[in-house]
Protein backbone atom coordinates (compact mmCIF):
# COMPACT_ATOMS: atom_id res chain seq x y z
CA UNK A 1 0.00 0.00 0.00
CA UNK A 2 0.81 3.74 -0.47
CA UNK A 3 1.01 5.31 3.05
CA UNK A 4 0.39 9.55 1.63
CA UNK A 5 -2.47 7.90 -0.78
CA UNK A 6 -3.63 6.55 2.81
CA UNK A 7 -3.26 8.98 4.88
CA UNK A 8 -5.51 11.41 2.27
CA UNK A 9 -8.23 9.09 2.87
CA UNK A 10 -7.39 8.82 7.02
CA UNK A 11 -9.59 11.99 7.51
CA UNK A 12 -12.79 10.33 8.64
CA UNK A 13 -10.79 7.56 10.61
CA UNK A 14 -8.89 10.01 12.60
CA UNK A 15 -12.08 11.29 14.17
CA UNK A 16 -12.39 8.35 16.10
CA UNK A 17 -8.67 6.31 15.70
CA UNK A 18 -6.53 10.21 16.44
CA UNK A 19 -5.21 12.09 13.86
CA UNK A 20 -1.24 10.65 14.93
CA UNK A 21 -3.32 6.79 15.14
CA UNK A 22 -3.96 6.76 19.06
CA UNK A 23 -7.53 6.77 19.92
CA UNK A 24 -9.53 9.23 20.97
CA UNK A 25 -12.02 7.31 23.26
CA UNK A 26 -10.96 4.18 25.44
CA UNK A 27 -13.50 1.86 23.95
CA UNK A 28 -11.28 2.64 20.08
CA UNK A 29 -8.36 0.67 19.19
CA UNK A 30 -5.06 3.07 18.60
CA UNK A 31 -4.03 1.82 14.77
CA UNK A 32 -0.28 3.67 14.92
CA UNK A 33 2.35 1.06 14.26
CA UNK A 34 -0.31 -1.66 14.12
CA UNK A 35 0.43 -4.94 11.91
CA UNK A 36 -0.08 -3.94 7.78
CA UNK A 37 -1.29 -6.84 7.28
CA UNK A 38 -3.50 -7.46 10.06
CA UNK A 39 -5.07 -3.90 9.26
CA UNK A 40 -5.81 -4.69 5.91
CA UNK A 41 -7.54 -8.19 6.85
CA UNK A 42 -9.77 -6.45 9.44
CA UNK A 43 -10.96 -4.04 7.23
CA UNK A 44 -12.19 -6.42 4.59
CA UNK A 45 -13.29 -7.83 7.24
CA UNK A 46 -15.77 -5.01 8.12
CA UNK A 47 -16.35 -4.37 4.31
CA UNK A 48 -17.67 -8.07 4.30
CA UNK A 49 -19.49 -8.26 7.25
CA UNK A 50 -17.55 -10.92 8.89
CA UNK A 51 -16.29 -8.96 11.45
CA UNK A 52 -19.61 -7.22 13.00
CA UNK A 53 -19.64 -3.38 13.71
CA UNK A 54 -21.96 -0.90 13.73
CA UNK A 55 -19.24 2.10 13.40
CA UNK A 56 -17.05 0.09 10.97
CA UNK A 57 -19.47 -1.37 8.54
CA UNK A 58 -20.25 1.61 6.62
CA UNK A 59 -17.03 3.11 7.07
CA UNK A 60 -15.43 -0.21 5.15
CA UNK A 61 -18.19 -0.12 2.57
CA UNK A 62 -17.20 2.48 0.63
CA UNK A 63 -13.31 1.72 0.30
CA UNK A 64 -12.00 -0.32 -2.40
CA UNK A 65 -9.59 -3.02 -2.04
CA UNK A 66 -6.45 -0.16 -3.05
CA UNK A 67 -8.05 2.27 -0.55
CA UNK A 68 -7.16 -0.70 2.60
CA UNK A 69 -4.00 -1.16 1.16
CA UNK A 70 -3.04 2.23 1.09
CA UNK A 71 -5.26 3.32 4.54
CA UNK A 72 -3.09 -0.04 5.90
CA UNK A 73 0.47 1.11 4.94
CA UNK A 74 -0.30 4.81 6.37
CA UNK A 75 -1.62 3.63 9.81
CA UNK A 76 1.31 0.97 10.30
CA UNK A 77 3.60 3.47 9.07
CA UNK A 78 3.04 6.24 12.08
CA UNK A 79 4.63 5.98 15.34
CA UNK A 80 3.10 3.25 17.69
CA UNK A 81 4.01 6.20 20.90
CA UNK A 82 1.95 8.56 18.99
CA UNK B 1 -7.28 -5.10 36.00
CA UNK B 2 -4.26 -6.24 37.67
CA UNK B 3 -1.27 -6.15 35.57
CA UNK B 4 0.96 -8.21 37.36
CA UNK B 5 -1.62 -11.24 37.00
CA UNK B 6 -2.54 -10.77 33.58
CA UNK B 7 0.86 -11.32 32.60
CA UNK B 8 1.21 -14.49 34.65
CA UNK B 9 -2.07 -15.12 32.10
CA UNK B 10 -0.02 -14.13 29.25
CA UNK B 11 2.34 -17.25 28.36
CA UNK B 12 -0.70 -18.77 25.41
CA UNK B 13 -0.91 -14.97 24.19
CA UNK B 14 2.70 -14.33 23.75
CA UNK B 15 2.93 -17.18 21.22
CA UNK B 16 1.02 -15.49 18.44
CA UNK B 17 1.44 -11.81 20.38
CA UNK B 18 5.35 -11.49 21.04
CA UNK B 19 6.63 -11.34 24.84
CA UNK B 20 6.57 -7.72 24.44
CA UNK B 21 3.03 -7.65 22.90
CA UNK B 22 4.43 -6.80 19.27
CA UNK B 23 3.66 -9.41 17.46
CA UNK B 24 5.41 -12.25 15.67
CA UNK B 25 3.14 -12.86 12.68
CA UNK B 26 2.15 -10.59 10.07
CA UNK B 27 -1.62 -11.20 10.02
CA UNK B 28 -1.77 -10.87 14.03
CA UNK B 29 -2.38 -8.10 15.66
CA UNK B 30 0.25 -5.99 18.56
CA UNK B 31 -1.01 -5.96 21.64
CA UNK B 32 1.31 -3.68 23.33
CA UNK B 33 0.02 -0.43 24.34
CA UNK B 34 -3.44 -0.80 23.20
CA UNK B 35 -6.68 0.87 24.50
CA UNK B 36 -7.52 -1.42 27.63
CA UNK B 37 -10.74 -1.24 27.57
CA UNK B 38 -10.60 -2.02 23.91
CA UNK B 39 -8.65 -5.43 24.61
CA UNK B 40 -11.60 -6.30 27.17
CA UNK B 41 -14.13 -5.49 25.00
CA UNK B 42 -12.55 -7.95 21.84
CA UNK B 43 -11.86 -10.72 24.44
CA UNK B 44 -15.29 -10.71 25.69
CA UNK B 45 -16.16 -10.76 22.14
CA UNK B 46 -14.22 -13.90 21.20
CA UNK B 47 -15.37 -15.64 24.64
CA UNK B 48 -18.97 -14.86 23.42
CA UNK B 49 -18.53 -15.27 19.74
CA UNK B 50 -19.80 -11.96 18.06
CA UNK B 51 -16.50 -11.39 16.84
CA UNK B 52 -15.58 -14.60 15.44
CA UNK B 53 -12.23 -15.67 15.15
CA UNK B 54 -11.21 -19.81 14.66
CA UNK B 55 -7.44 -18.76 17.16
CA UNK B 56 -9.15 -17.02 19.64
CA UNK B 57 -12.62 -18.80 20.52
CA UNK B 58 -10.72 -20.95 21.69
CA UNK B 59 -8.20 -18.98 23.48
CA UNK B 60 -10.70 -16.67 25.09
CA UNK B 61 -13.28 -19.85 26.22
CA UNK B 62 -10.96 -20.14 29.17
CA UNK B 63 -11.18 -17.04 30.50
CA UNK B 64 -12.81 -15.58 33.37
CA UNK B 65 -13.94 -11.41 33.67
CA UNK B 66 -11.39 -10.94 35.92
CA UNK B 67 -8.78 -12.82 33.62
CA UNK B 68 -9.91 -10.34 31.00
CA UNK B 69 -9.75 -7.52 32.81
CA UNK B 70 -6.08 -8.43 34.32
CA UNK B 71 -4.88 -9.56 30.57
CA UNK B 72 -6.34 -6.18 29.05
CA UNK B 73 -4.33 -4.59 31.98
CA UNK B 74 -1.20 -6.45 31.43
CA UNK B 75 -1.03 -5.68 27.49
CA UNK B 76 -2.42 -1.79 27.67
CA UNK B 77 0.83 -1.38 30.14
CA UNK B 78 3.26 -2.74 27.94
CA UNK B 79 5.83 -0.38 25.81
CA UNK B 80 3.90 0.22 22.29
CA UNK B 81 7.21 0.82 20.63
CA UNK B 82 8.40 -3.09 21.71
Amino acid sequence: GDAAKGKAKSATCSACHGSNGIAQIPMYPNLAGQKEQYLVLQLKAFRSGERKNMVMAPMAAGLSDEDIDNLAAYYASLNPAG
